[in-house]
């Protein structure tokens, strides 16, 4: 007999914990169960987001592994790194199945990730297990997997744009530069000037110029795609607009010497067929985060600058929707069966 | 056998027409078979709203009663006033139900209607079968009409603030005051610099002070809630807040001497305990449209100043949700025999 | 010989100091000498606000009332209630004029004050000396004054809106209702989730419903214009608009029968004829916020509602500007006996 | 005899005119004697920008060279490309000294001209006389210029990032990648849908992905600072941030073998150490637009990813500002002998 699988999630409050209850609240593939918060325990979810009154008015519970494990099949993750990764352990052992949101398991390297996050990573055991989780490259082993590692929200949105370069082999491996932009819940909830409104609205800024952490995760995945045994070196640059939420990311690279420029729409095209979040726009279409808020697609378009013989790919996603959450809820419907779009076909709110 | 009911939308194109396609692409209970535009016909709503690419890609139609009549059961109407009373009438002939959004139909009596509009009714027969489509107030008749005018957003928000204080003789009558904002998108979609983003954003302004047409509509419904043989005249003052959605009406009225300021808020829970879509809010908290956007709920809170004796409403809904499209969503789940909710429990996307 | 005054702020790195010294900082009758910023002493004002630097990059001194006193002939407190009370008698004392942002001195009656602000005030005895620092009301006062309360935004707004109406006695004095909408700087520089970015864009809130501390303030100088021995009791609801400035007050009041509507804008013209900051619109225009952001002017609008007999009154200024910062540099004009409007004339940036 | 200039601005109801009447309302060393708009003569500025209204109240006025020779000095054109190649020849001949905003004069060669523009170029003769007008290139020619060609908001902001690697020699020439953002204002003042507050608020878009005319802007000047005896080819990609102001380019170059990323601070520092518009940010401070908004600045910041062995440059300008209107008035003073920041020092407003 199918069942609905029963779903906990721990850090309910941060915005991607509440983006995950936002879709699973009408998912008809899951139950919410468990809502943990240690900030906010013994308070409603309503409470805190008083827009879910009357629709999800769960309890935010403190966290217990036992109860957890009681109440659950599978758990979300979404803590801080280094959290993650002491909470992780304890729900695998208790035979859940976990999809985490740090970037604690992330890695296929201990090194590279204790580099990026300045942390010693207390289960380095786990990260040949973990499964990253993005759909478009893992689908078999995610459908499978036990731990899942949900990508941040740039490296979804620079992989989704690099990958049929570097899987058909057609740019120079040296010369990727990723120009990304984020909305401001890509911060995460908090009490600081430097998102307050006042300090933000009309304003548009760049920040972690050099060395931001979703380098290296870019940089591992991109160096599996072009079949290299190392990270490919990219250039990556983080900004920060005046808007809730969406991300794009424009991506430069040079063409290889002798790869046809008028192929790269078909190339794509190829690449993403099968790919129901992917939406690889007419030429003369253009991305626009807006119009993809709230959902689970990725918006592209691939051009090609003959004066300067550079690619560029443009890729627009929201950051909580394919960029978190969303894409952490398609990773649940591979494991659990389901159609990959079950509870993600609901068209964005763009006005 | 039940069926689902097949559903055509005349004006699909307006902000009003795409909100009813966002919401009724994943309702279980209706068929989208029609949609028609005037001035896109022949392209996909897709095409003017990229965001419903992949999931509603339906071809946009030129108005044909016959195809309407052929495909549809009922027909939702998204167009200017005195359009409206055109087709509508079309409409009906062909044994279609259909809701109206315009000011058409929302008249009890012509002259008020032609007062407002400056328009001469061309079928002021129809004004006496129309039911005015606000459930809370006249749920019975929407369940068995034929022709339904979907409230103003301004007059939907004032009435549900209003309700309690009339039908329960609570207020000096003629001390009625509605002090309303909405977000941009209440004005249509159009090519104006008045609405532009540099022209707009940053800004808060007042409009139609005197004599804004939703007026007369309010006057009507609250004479009928008050018991009186004609409209209650009310003074009204509609602004522009820089935000695509959300409405918000602050109510002054006298609190009648001998009546007990205490017992406002359990008068509104009183009145409200049934209705799913109005969410009293407890003591301490306030209204804010952020809560309500892009859902049917109206977030109400009830307050009494007892340095002036006065009471004050407030009422936040979504001017395209409970203000429009929500709206007439849920009158069609009453037409439909569906439970009045049903495809209306989504949370709202407050971040 | 005529010589500039030397200005001293203290508080200087909230957003009504930060305003003053962008206003002083291009102002001809006066040199800024120190800024005193408790929390940021030692760093420069463009090490808080980046936008100043190369223009003003003065540092942040302590607060040191000798140094204040020999640098300064005039001194602006922008601080808290309660921290005024206590600074601004030491500041008095050693022969400086002070212009105070506070609460503290704006009372005629300590009880009022007491009442509104719950604190017990140390120095009643000032009350009587310091000038409420209207400059529409009390012109030649603020020239001589030692200590001016400068008023704060609500008022100023409400204030500038009902001045004719009550000077002349043209309305019931029981039925003033002010409604009135401030961008989120008013709330000031804080770290407070209630005020992110993404808490705050796209929507629109009500706050402090009954018993804002404002109203008392509002009331007690409506009851002057009144010719009232005793404050005026009005009702007023504060909101918040997703923007970083601007305040609008819709404020309603019955005209008094016998009256001629017809001459209410007549009535406003006559009674500011003179004054360069209150831009009396012409019927057909309306206030809008974005119009008299970063500048002193209020710009007004009157009405009559013929239907219900109400006036309605619109004022719209800039809460930091003739709400807070611009009008105490009024005050400052005119207490150094320079043009009204020098360094005010600046058009502000609408676009 | 030192007299002020007189000033006439020929478009002066577009967004780039409007921001040269607000700076030089306020400008000790220019008269503003004449402001012409076709489509809005006869009426006032205050009329179409209702924020000018008592500072200035000026009448527009219809194109009439004679009366702009007899009422001017110097002309400020801001004109659509094409126009102002029919306009500002009469005006030379006329004797005026002439500033234009279009792309008309801004190209060495009448054929890139024609190529980017589509347009056969009226009077190429005039092309070798026509300054580039970026004060920090060519400061002196400005000076004694007849006619100036401002440059365009992406090049100014492109070519400040690029001057000190450009001259210095320290780049693959063939590796410059503009990413480069603009705020709404950008499109001008238009009325259409695309530009509207509901369908730009809450997005991030790209738009002229290839081939943007102002590329062949930078390309020519980029050439010149290389001395290469050729345009240099960019890459160059916009993108619209849901902003009213701003922009920011982040430049990619590769740093030549053999050059120490350890001096790039230093020979930036060397670069802008005279230029009192330039501020070139400490390491550790990032450019945010919010700060420049309403100012001629230009905030920089220099980084290399020893990663990638790529220059990062950092500029943030206010499109309208350093990017239009504040960096003609640079112009002028250079033009008028005036010191080159006179008017144009007050601090912007942030908050």
């Amino acid at each position: 007999m199918e069942v609905k699988m029963r779903v906990g999630i721990v850090g309910a409050t941060g915005y991607v914990g509440m983006e995950l209850v936002r879709i699973l609240s009408v998912h008809p593939g899951f139950y919410l169960t468990q809502l943990v918060s240690r900030s906010h325990a013994g308070q409603r979810i309503s409470d805190i987001y008083p827009n879910f009154s009357r629709v999800v008015d769960l309890e935010l519970q403190t966290l217990d592994i036992d109860r957890l494990a009681a109440d659950c099949d599978l758990v979300i993750t979404a803590l801080p790194h280094g959290v993650s990764s002491e909470i992780v352990p304890q729900l695998l052992d208790r035979g859940l199945r976990v999809i985490d949101h740090s970037g604690d398991f992330r890695y296929r390297d201990a090194a590279v990730y204790e580099g990026a996050y300045k942390l010693k990573h207390p289960r380095p055991d786990l990260l040949s297990e973990a499964v990253y989780g993005l759909p478009e490259l893992y689908r078999r082993d995610i459908a499978q997997a036990r731990l899942v590692a949900n990508p941040g929200c740039y490296p979804t949105c620079s992989l989704l744009a690099l990958l049929p370069l570097l899987k058909n082999n057609l740019i120079r491996l040296d010369s990727v530069i990723i120009d990304a932009v984020s909305g401001v819940s890509g911060a995460g909830r908090k009490a600081d000037t430097a998102y307050s409104f006042c300090e933000t609205v009309e304003g548009f800024r760049v920040y972690g110029v050099v060395g931001h952490r979703h380098t290296s995760e870019i940089e591992q995945e991109c160096g599996l795609l072009a079949g290299l045994g190392r990270p490919l070196a990219v250039t990556f640059t983080p900004h920060l607009a005046p808007m809730k939420r969406g991300m794009l990311a424009t991506v430069y690279a040079d063409l290889l010497p002798g790869q046809d420029p008028a192929r790269l729409q078909e190339v794509y095209q190829a690449a993403y067929a099968q790919e129901w979040f992917v939406r690889l726009l007419s030429p003369g279409q253009l991305p626009d985060t807006r119009l993809v808020t709230g959902t689970n697609f990725a918006d592209l378009s691939v051009h090609y600058d003959k004066h300067t013989g550079k690619v560029k790919v443009l890729c627009a996603i929201d950051n909580l929707g394919k960029g978190a959450a969303a894409q952490a809820v398609q990773a649940m419907n591979l494991m659990a069966g389901l159609p990959e779009n079950e509870g993600l076909t609901a068209v964005g709110m763009a006005i």
